[in-house]
């Protein structure tokens, strides 16, 4: 059966779920800089946070909230603009504040509302801007409203992330929809800043974690922008039962393993889109490693070499240099034989058996003109594989970050 | 009683030791890009190589004769233009035979011989040319070689790095000389790509070589330019004993503490130079760590802030973003609490036990314009240090880098 991709709706595409934005100002004026995405039914509730040990205030918010919740939700509240984190209990009591009155604007409890912001770390937020918004996105509630939802996470980002899909799961269609903000400080684990899940699945609180946990191994945490894991990363789920199938409760229930592609399809979708919008990039890199010892070889080769300033700017720099993809493998802490690496760029190979090749030059330049650069390297020590993503190290990178808080 | 630092020489400043350079034509004409150090008597020889698991045939070679003269060594000789790395058998025979040449030259023998090169990966060194240039640079042997040596090994650097000290060892002068190059491909452990010491004081080769690992680990292994660890980092040290001390056996021996003093400074001044002189820097950055719980927390700490691509891009930027100084603490492995921190820019203090201080944005761009920025952790949980040095990450990187092959 497989995954049907919606050609429309995000985060609101699932049965029972709204969306309100509003123009809070918490930066700069006449932008939607606040979001709401609100269950109109009770639902399954899972997150994944930064593991920074430096925790934004809406993070360690979340996690209370969710364990005083014990895996159930209703909403999160968003805003862009300022990241709330490095704000000691000022900033504590803020986030607290921006739930309860999410929940009080929704008619739900304090406790069933998670948050999270994104934005400049060490300012405080504007609580009168972020709570007059707060009223007003509750007011502009829509089944329709996940297009500007996605829209108000954005910070650095030049496109809106989302996707919608449908899978079947035990007999039912259910839907599934997401939205992310990424750019920046964007580094395994997690890379995504802010995503948000939403479905009408029903499964199980702990199932729909494991579920999540698995789809982000092999999505947000293979994604690197700038090595940065930042403060504030956060991906939420939220599960509303709404489509009707039988409830998952095991891994072994008919539909678990549909909805976990289906969960990883719109994961892996928003962490390429978060390395195809990173900050400054004109090229997105996908890293492919064949044949590790483990899949913890594999993982920890792709990463590195995605990792890599000097891989990065040499992609920039359409230049073939592949002597710096294996330097990358070298130190990422992998265990592989270099003497039995196979190396290509696109269809071109660069390394046989760990030796360089004459290659040409020309149809390398083929492949590091286009947009997607596929980079892949045959470890021959195994059968684990992985697949990193990134982007490329330009001039606007810098730029853009040279000057971030002004 | 101190060092005494001298106003001229590097490698060739302490008793007995010769350079000799020649224009080989390794990648380009008319430029020094080979270089032979000798010392005229047998020395104790020690050094430390890169933690990469590619790593490229000179080091391999290099690794192989030093265990085989069991501490003993002559000469070193140094390619820059090509790495000789990722080069398979041809490698391997290439580095052995330009040891074997230089034994030749220099009338020793080819395990007393140590390699080392520098430059693109991947590409074979154009042997007839090495040769050829080994001759000549043995030919030209000379007691005030050593400047010409530290040009013969830069490769993007744009300034000579080196230096010569004297200490005081058990009554008797010595003398400390030193060159490195670095640039890019610069990280922890061990950051240089590549370094020589040279020493006239008498030492055994065990002794030495834990003094050369003391040394590293507080100065080499704290500087990082972009974080890869290149496939050829080697730092050697050759100790002749000309200076007639009496020879340390022990470190309880007096005079190995002034040892250790004399060659950590000179380790530490090219580690700084090496920041310094990083790829595109304009901006110096040194991040010192106070009051962890323990050392491995310190470095790890100081060293994460001088890695992170948003600190270096802001630090270029002039903008006093010190949330993300936190941030990359809080990301680095170290334990600490984040709301016991107190962060500075120069003098001007940021943040106060984990919470912004509102702060003169006038007297931060004070520090900020200078081209050494000072950046102040005080972790408040314990009594450990370390002090990490790195660069700004500029739009000048990212053009040297994307085009480095060509």
């Amino acid at each position: 059966m497989g995954i049907k991709i919606l050609k429309e709706g995000g985060v609101t595409a699932p049965k029972g779920f709204l969306a309100g934005s509003a123009m809070a100002g918490v930066k700069t004026p006449d932008r939607y800089d606040l979001t709401i995405v609100y269950s109109s039914a009770p639902a399954s509730s899972a997150a994944v946070f930064t593991t920074n040990i430096v925790k934004a205030a809406p993070v360690l918010v979340s996690q209370a909230n969710l364990a005083a919740d014990k895996g159930r939700g209703r909403a999160v509240v968003f805003n862009s603009g300022c990241a709330n984190a490095c704000t000691g209990d000022r900033g504590m009591s803020d986030a607290s504040q921006m739930a309860r009155a999410a929940a009080e604007a929704l008619g739900c409890a304090g406790e069933d509302v998670l948050v999270a912001s994104t934005g400049v770390i060490g300012a405080y937020l504007p609580m009168d801007k972020v709570l007059a918004g707060i009223k007003s996105a509750a007011a502009a509630m829509d089944e329709a409203g996940g297009g500007t939802a996605a829209r108000a996470i954005m910070t650095t980002d030049t496109i809106p992330k989302e996707i919608a899909v449908e899978a079947e799961v035990g007999g039912a269609t259910i839907t599934i929809g997401a939205m992310a903000k990424g750019s920046g400080m964007i580094h395994p684990n997690m890379a995504t800043l802010l995503a948000m899940v939403t479905t009408d699945c029903a499964i199980e609180a702990g199932l729909l974690r494991e579920a999540l946990l698995e789809a982000c191994d092999a999505t947000f945490n293979m994604v690197t922008v700038d090595g940065d894991t930042s403060t504030n990363d956060s991906l939420f789920v939220l599960a509303n039962g709404q489509a009707g199938n039988p409830v998952i409760e095991k891994n072994t229930d008919p539909g678990y393993v549909g909805f976990v592609e289906g969960l990883t399809h719109v994961c892996r979708h928003l962490a390429r889109l978060i390395a195809i919008d990173g900050e400054g990039a004109t090229k997105f890199i996908e890293m492919n490693v064949e044949g590790a010892k483990t899949r913890k070889d594999a993982r920890l080769a792709a990463k590195a070499v995605v990792g890599s300033s000097l891989v990065k700017a040499a992609i920039y720099g359409k230049d073939a240099n592949w002597g710096r993809v294996l330097c990358a493998m070298g130190y990422s802490g992998a265990d592989f034989d270099p003497d039995a690496v196979d190396l290509y760029i696109g269809d071109v190979q660069m390394m046989d058996k760990g030796k360089a090749l004459v290659f040409d030059e020309a149809a390398a330049l083929v492949w590091l003109e286009k947009d997607e650069i596929p980079i892949l390297a045959k470890l021959n020590g195994g059968e684990a594989n992985a697949t990193a993503w990134g982007c490329d190290l330009t001039h606007d990178y810098v730029t853009i970050n040279g000057s971030y808080r002004s």
